[in-house]
């Protein structure tokens, strides 16, 4: 049973959807009111959104670890505001849950079109992203995987993912993408509103779904500079197979720098983003998620 | 005669095609090197080329107004960047002509394709604009007109405009119009060479141009926050006619805020950088202009 859920804006301050989604709820919060549970909402990072940055010291969905949480040296303005919202919308680290469910809203300048990234492995988190790809048949999903402790916004709460969409710019509102990411929500809403109900709700068994492998980083020089681009024949080509000679970067000297290995899908494709965190893209095997029944 | 040219970029630290440019012709100087004339190159803002962010303190793209370069008690990060820029690239202000010509190297959100931004009425500016549109007939030339004295990098020269292109978020390169722009560049060292030799350049006697007429800003708040998004049949729309009734920006509960006028065309549509400045686009009209022949 989900008794109450919480959407999350404005993680990143310059990624405007989602904050100006959670600004048009909590003008008009009887368009996410349902009757068997509670719906929040959060403007994030207000101080980064109030400047349009991604963050002001540290990338706030990266700071949920909870060793970070629970280190008390940690003082600067994401550290800080983790914290608060851990108490607010967490609490990770203890056995109370104030929020059963997390969707937190993000925008990419990658061709991402309308995807999830998950790393929660929860029943419930997957028999809601099955219930979404049946209601929207063009939404794909990325099973991500990191090296360290899940530290992501969703991470507070028992089930959750992130919405991404793209490709759009940082600072920028669009209105084709504002209105599939807004029907997404209702959509899982649904779900849950559903869910919660006493008839088992069908789904489908298997989900096909992009799992993360590895990142790759641009060609940089001695002092870390990148000294290649993206090739344009890679450049939105976000959910595609590259495979072994397809070119990957151009130099900025105009030499092509061909992929070397065996087929994969790229994701993330030049995200302004992740330039400073030192990759170019992901790339990612498809593979099949069990989705189970509901216990 | 020209004896000195500017190529600048980085005027603006995430509009990374610029910045890249330089420092590939600040790493490889023989590119741009020809015989009649002098081609430096200036890394303009290195501070907000670090943090990736357009300024530190306002906007260096208008900071060089007369009025300000000769106000000493401005003192922010780009007023004192201005005055320095100044000394070196002007001097606005003095009888002295440190570079005879300033190309300066821009990118936007909105999806303006390969175009310039001219405020310089010299007939050397034009003579190379025509130019440039004999060599790239995708090139697309708006005319500005601002209400205030032009203070944009390349009014420190006697001749010269910004190029613009797009559509590419800010913090990323696009090698499509990075390669684009790098050969509009060429294009205009070209141009120079030939004008600089004793044989007059034959040139087109006219040149379509969209002139600058009126900003449109999105509709707002009483506390001046946007309330509507360019509508999607708006978005992407440089350059195309808008004429009465045409859909213009959809408001975030839905309605849709039609055009209301004289049919104009529609420039800078959705410019991540220009929510601050007030605009969602600006109107402007095609005309003539008269190229002159060479004094």
């Amino acid at each position: 049973m989900i008794k109450k859920l919480a959407i999350t804006g404005g993680t990143h301050g310059n990624e405007l959807t989602g904050v100006y989604l959670v600004k048009k709820w909590k003008k008009n919060p009887k368009l996410i009111e349902r009757s068997s549970f509670e719906t929040v909402t959060e403007l994030m990072n207000k101080q980064a959104i109030k400047e349009v940055r991604r963050y002001v010291d540290q990338d706030l969905n990266r700071s949920f670890s909870l060793s970070d949480l629970s280190n008390d040296e940690l003082e600067n303005h994401e550290a800080k505001l983790a914290k608060e919202l851990n108490e607010k919308l967490g609490k990770k680290g203890s056995d109370e849950v104030k929020v059963d469910f997390i969707v937190d809203l993000h925008t990419t300048t990658a061709n991402m079109g309308l995807s999830i990234v998950v790393s929660n492995e929860s029943a419930t988190t997957w028999r809601s992203i099955a219930y979404l790809c049946e209601m929207e048949p063009e939404l794909k999903v990325y099973k991500w995987k990191g090296d360290i402790e899940n530290a992501f916004v969703d991470s507070m709460a028992p089930h959750g993912f992130a919405i991404e969409v793209g490709a759009v710019p940082q600072g920028v509102l669009r209105a084709d993408l504002f209105l599939k990411t807004e029907a997404l929500v209702y959509h899982l809403l649904d779900y849950v509103e559903k869910e919660n109900s006493a008839k088992p709700l069908e789904l489908p068994h298997e989900l096909e779904v992009y799992e993360h492998e590895v990142l790759v980083d641009y060609p940089r020089d001695e002092v870390g500079d990148i000294v290649a681009m993206v090739h344009k024949e890679r450049q939105d080509q976000d959910f595609t197979t590259i495979k072994q000679g397809d070119p990957l970067f151009l130099t900025l000297d105009n030499e092509t720098i061909v992929y070397e290995g065996e087929p994969r899908y790229t994701l993330f494709v030049n995200e302004a983003a992740y330039y400073e965190k030192g990759f170019a893209m992901t790339l990612a095997q498809k593979i099949r998620v069990t989705i189970e029944n509901r216990k």
